[in-house]
């Protein structure tokens, strides 16, 4: 199969919108078929989504935060998460956002996969990580705006519900999925 | 728990970005604690994403297409999908896209389920779809600027490799769960 038959080729870029958490360019792209075209592409920084396993007498459960989305305007339970801070290593991202979000800290973490999160419209990556051996350090550490409840649910549970409120983020299927192939 | 603790509330909003795929508007609203923060918030249509599934005697198969897509600047091997034209019914659109991108027209398609694909920043949804019974009419009805290969490949195949290139697309591991669940 020609590969080549598919690819596009970004001649310039231009900067359109930019805001606290995002910017938005417009690409300038020729086509397989020698077309230019303008495409708009929305650049923010990469981030972590961590699967903590806690295990317990009740059998394994998930370490899960609820909080307000304001993009979906709703609550959502979720892995916990965040963005990397600038040159800060990934997997170090991912265990101070487990802490801070949960209390949780691991004596085990490590990467699972990424993906583009919507590689139609967006440059960045999200990085997953397995999360294991988690110790209760019993306080989360969270910003002055940020309103998180902590819940351990039974994995299966999760899976089952996945795609039905409370569990409405598309991202933490992707989770799922990185955490059912180990 | 206090549900209402984490509950924001939208007092007003205004658009500051349009393009051709989307909008952005800042969202003012009140915290649990009562101050008042913006969000910027991208408004898109919903769309679809479809899992087909092929009957072969080499087994089962998924029907998936290989295109260059925009933000992550890379081939991308997905299950097929588009948005939603003005007024369609959700279930008519999943196979219109399936048809138009593969040329596989479904005799039984349902809704398995949907998601927010990033309620932190994105206002829309995307539903997912199951289509079997899949006939091949041999051809496919693409965009001019649409250059989309059909490829064939094993179900395992597909879930062992999700978050490795080229299926770098996180909503299709999305997807992927909302399969395993049936």
């Amino acid at each position: 199969m020609n590969k080549e038959s598919l690819i596009w080729r970004e001649e310039n870029q231009k900067e359109v919108f930019n805001c606290r958490v995002f910017s938005i360019h417009e690409s300038y792209c020729r086509s397989p078929h020698d077309a230019l075209r303008t495409f708009t592409v929305l650049n923010a920084p990469d981030w972590a989504i961590v699967v903590p396993v806690l295990e317990t007498p009740q059998g394994k459960k998930f370490v899960m935060v609820r909080q307000w989305r304001h993009g979906s305007r709703s609550l959502s339970l979720e892995f916990p998460g965040g963005v990397f801070e600038p040159g800060e290593d990934p997997q170090a991202a991912a265990a101070r956002e487990l802490r801070e979000e949960t209390g949780y800290r691991p004596e085990s973490i490590r990467k699972i996969g990424e993906f583009s999160p919507n590689p139609a419209i967006m440059a960045n990556k999200v990085h997953f990580f397995l999360a294991e051996n988690l110790i209760d350090t019993g306080r989360q550490d969270l910003d002055m705006d940020e309103f998180v409840d902590v819940e351990l649910v039974d994995t299966e549970t999760v899976f089952k519900n996945m795609g039905r409120p409370p569990y409405i983020h598309a991202l933490m299927a992707s989770a799922l999925t990185l955490y059912l192939q180990q």
